[in-house]
């Protein structure tokens, strides 16, 4: 069986990392959704609302399973026995950080390979920090985000606003 | 009437930024020159200090308003009833950022449309971050602001120093 | 009255070049159409054909005004009196080319200047050389072009095949 | 059966080629070595030669099978029911244009999904073109493609010389 | 005597840092290794734990002198009456970054010239943060930092965990 | 003594290649100009007229030698006994261009270093084929070349018109 893992701190999940894992879940048997517990910036969404945005976002898909790690990514992907990470790789995403970390990688774990697949153009634009951005100023961000993710902004927003 | 919106942090505005008011204002009837109050950093100069600063740098543009904006840029377009935005591509810019700014914008207001302007190769390298870390060390800022900002940051820097 | 050129080969004119001249017919008062009678490669299709297909895809935008031109750019903006050059910046454009395209124009003709507008990003792929790719295998232009042109790429390689 | 196609030209076949199908071969439970009939350029070796050369570099690889194709390369996928393409992204690879070809084949096939892998770091520079260059002008290829490759160019260009 | 200078943080020295030394000093008859005192961002090790990690790399070189600067870069290249300065210019560096520094130098400092060298391209990929990040996670970083920086880190984070 | 190769087609020599030869021929004690018999593409000159060209921009410097070579660049750097490779690195030049260049003369030649100067920002956009495109069609080259250049296209395009 083809599994892979797709990590990331999804401080929200975009309709972006959503079409990844649409995609990804097609290409392989089954998909691990690694969400990291911390991450280089303070996250505006606790681990625990994180991972149940996820699970939520992806209940559709019968072979992703949500799951969290903390740590070094290698080490948890040997951990689950698997070889192969997946990453999105948008037009305008950071392109040289992508390939940095996926050499470091490499270099870390030799036997685990990282592969690249572009989302839906319509989405390559989106990143989490824009929504987080739109949001705080009461933007609308249904082009970006899923229902219930809107819903987590409103409400984490107006709290703080 | 071509009413065009430029807007930034301008902290501080360089000889990149007057350069492309100069450009945007021969090709539009009317530059609005909108000075962001909030911004992702901590700025150094106050929105009253950043705003003191452009009116007179741009007093000699005639058909260039300035003026202050909180929340989302698109809404504050269309509060003027402005369709344009104008923005600075520089040779050493981000251009994945401005393209993600662009199309994010383009998303939550699809009748704004973003224009792209080139500065004066000669001040294609300069940004505000570098004009701050020179002035910081006591470098000559000449080369990359306008008199008045020079004197602004060499009472900042004298301040704090 | 504010006029700019929009300027290219277009062989054949694409779904993204048509996006461009939609919205740069909105921003301006008035868009020249200037079709390229030589260019740097071997055109399929020749002037007339070009300028035929040009003709027919934007006669619906009723400001826009389709032409042709021999020889440097900026002479033909000159002797047309128009200060304003269009060029589409799609995330998969070749920027460099048209930084240095635009610099040169720029130091030929300092009066002239040369603003970049980005097409929907449906379209951000879509270029000349991969439509004419597409149809010489015989494979279904329908989503890149315009319908006459699907017409005249069939004609053309069903002459040639 | 999890099947991925590999297509290029391999003209000649390089390194770095043989490393990414080596790491391909891993993660798929077959891989189809599609060497393209005909290219956007005039090739140095025939279609012919590219076939043999490629069944000898990979014939240490029991899951790859060597295929040659004609036409657009989806179709060529879906006529080997493959739905999945890949392709190598070195650092020095043109990015765009490989972005350009997975977002065409996309609407071309929605079915068909394209997944990059990086390349080791120590062939992300080699090219078949400068291979080709470096063999005319006489240079060692020893570093950059295997030793029936090393012949052959030999040979084309004693032959030529 | 050609005199270059080598500026950083050095937070800590890699491998590839390392192997740029040894091209440097190859390629001029003397080279200062410049550390910074302070930067940008806080720097995990102190200037005076950075001074002493890059006396112990560089120890095998024996026409590289270590010393610390505060300051603009170019007041202390003027001070030393040296003329060129060395970067390293690596396939994932912030080519954007290196740019605008060299620019702004330049006018700051016409007399002096930056001077851009490649690591090796298996060090390419290797960045003092990543090199800090896998460190913190207690990762392995033999591949990327030498002996005396490994034990450095080990005790950094052993006392911080 | 320090010496360095800076080699190219120089079809014809522009502003920016003169630029970097002062530049290059501070920072080393000698500067060989090698001008490549053959190149990728048909040249405009011959390597008759590119010498003599390149003799006449260069004459005011003492300490720059004008040569021609034939083959692999480094073999030439061998016979001179030369070990640095001089490439303007221009904020619009083809970088992934150069570094492969750079990394495969590395593979070839280990003892050859290839060192890379930025020209001045005002010649950053101009490259050869520009001053070839705007002088065949008439257009005015004395920004971009030196007026030996300059006459030598026009006598080029007089003859050819």
């Amino acid at each position: 069986m083809r599994t892979g893992i797709y990590a990331g701190t999804f401080d929200p999940m975009t309709l972006g990392h959503m079409d990844l894992i649409e995609r990804a879940a097609k290409v392989f048997d089954k998909l691990i959704l690694a969400v990291a517990v911390s991450s280089r910036k303070v996250a505006l969404f606790s681990i625990e609302e994180r991972l149940e945005m996820a699970k939520v976002c992806v209940e559709k898909f019968k072979n992703v399973e949500v799951d969290s790690f903390d740590g070094l990514l290698v080490d948890y992907a040997r951990k689950r026995k698997v070889h192969v990470l997946i990453r999105g790789l948008r037009a305008f995403s950071d392109f040289e950080f992508e390939f940095q970390m996926a050499l470091t990688n490499r270099k870390l774990a030799p036997d685990i390979e990282t592969l690249f697949l572009m989302p839906n153009e319509d989405y390559s634009y989106i990143s989490s920090s824009t929504v987080r951005e739109v949001a705080q100023f009461g933007g609308d961000t249904s082009q970006f985000v899923a229902e219930p993710v809107q819903k987590a902004l409103h409400l984490k927003f107006a709290r703080s606003g």
